[in-house]
């Protein structure tokens, strides 16, 4: 299989079928741009099952994604998309850099869910960009940007929901959109608890990578831990 | 008087009209978030006369703002309006730190003004702010934020058209509102070379205070004939 893509997490390989693309999940873990940096084996799997269900449970749920089916350990299939070069977050509760950046008290509960967009670019750190911004740089019209908006509210309304099941919060996370073949926007990348805040409703535990960024627990058990919570509802 | 505030630049005197405030400009001038400081004597003085000129051009055009008279030598009366804790940026050309930010090339054109809001906070380095966030800080509901926009893209056009009389290209300029004691949105703050960008069509030259932020000439030489050239159109 050809290459496409390495990214921190993932590879991206093309397969016999033009419009279909394999994503290999790596058993490296970075925090902070790629400041700290590790080799944990078993994340892979890990990563790739639970972003593999959590797909699965979107799609039941009517939110289409990139998501084909997992095709082994490490590995699913899904279709080929333009990744959009925006990371999409949504914040529920403040937590994060929300905090440092405007001053906002951790815990926090937003009265509406908050969107932000950041430019996914590592050389300029991510920055955070507005709607004209976006406009500006040509990555999206007024419309996809609404479009974009949309369906962002629209994974953190299911989202919630699972994790409320979890009895877990759901802090906030980072989805990313692409573009496929016909020019729908659609759901890609991945979801999981490297790409989500996700707080235990009774102990305030993570269930996410800030046991990683903040050495407070074993990456592996957490993770396996939420999966089996999420096999469980 | 009684002192009301005390800026960098400016001190906010309250009057014996409750309405009617008196600001006096400072020969102080600062830079990088206070990094660079100086005194430069006739300072105040010329802010004052550029930004009473300028208010009252801007008036003429039928943009109100809170400027009532100039009263001293380095004095104006405005009206008693309380200030939106967001600094309005409007840029025609990428200068400045949205070079840094984003990476897009000095000196490129904007196909349309680009407008953008910070927090006046100086504990947090004025971090820039989405309409998202400003609706979230309490500092105004969607209409305000389109009406902010609206006035500033007023002024925007206003501007260049004075500029473009004096030979000088609008790179970019922040401004303030205010809400007056009827709760109107009023234009407010100060508008002079310390808060504009200029440029000379033919030479490129600053008219502006990065003549100080960049040590390129003299503060005071460039506001004297930045006022001599606006008195002269």
């Amino acid at each position: 299989m050809t290459l496409l893509y390495e990214g921190k997490a993932k590879s991206v390989y093309e397969t016999d079928d033009k419009n279909v693309l394999s994503i290999e999940y790596k058993d490296e873990v970075t925090a902070g741009n790629g400041e700290k940096h590790d080799f944990i084996p078993g994340k892979g799997h890990l990563n790739n099952i639970i972003s593999a269900a959590l797909f699965e449970r979107l799609h039941a749920f009517g939110i289409p994604s990139h998501f084909i089916a997992k095709t082994g350990e490490a590995s699913q299939l899904v279709k080929r998309v333009d990744i959009i070069p925006l990371e999409v977050v949504v914040r529920n509760t403040a937590a994060g850099n929300i905090v440092k950046r405007l001053g906002v008290t951790e815990g926090e509960v937003f009265e509406t869910p908050l969107v932000e967009f950041y430019l996914k670019e590592d050389s300029l750190n991510d920055p955070i960009v507005t709607e004209d911004h976006i406009k500006l740089l040509g990555h999206g019209t007024d419309s996809n940007v609404a479009e974009l908006k949309e369906k962002a509210l629209a994974v953190n309304e299911v989202l919630t929901g699972i994790m409320n099941k979890m009895n877990l919060t759901l802090v906030d996370f980072k989805i990313e959109f692409g573009r496929d073949v016909e020019g729908n926007i659609l759901l890609a990348d991945e979801i999981s608890p490297d790409t989500c805040r996700l707080w235990d409703k009774d102990t305030n535990e993570n269930f996410d990578k800030d046991v990683y960024r903040n050495d407070t627990g074993s990456l592996i058990d957490t993770y396996n831990k939420f999966y089996n919570k999420l096999e469980g509802i």
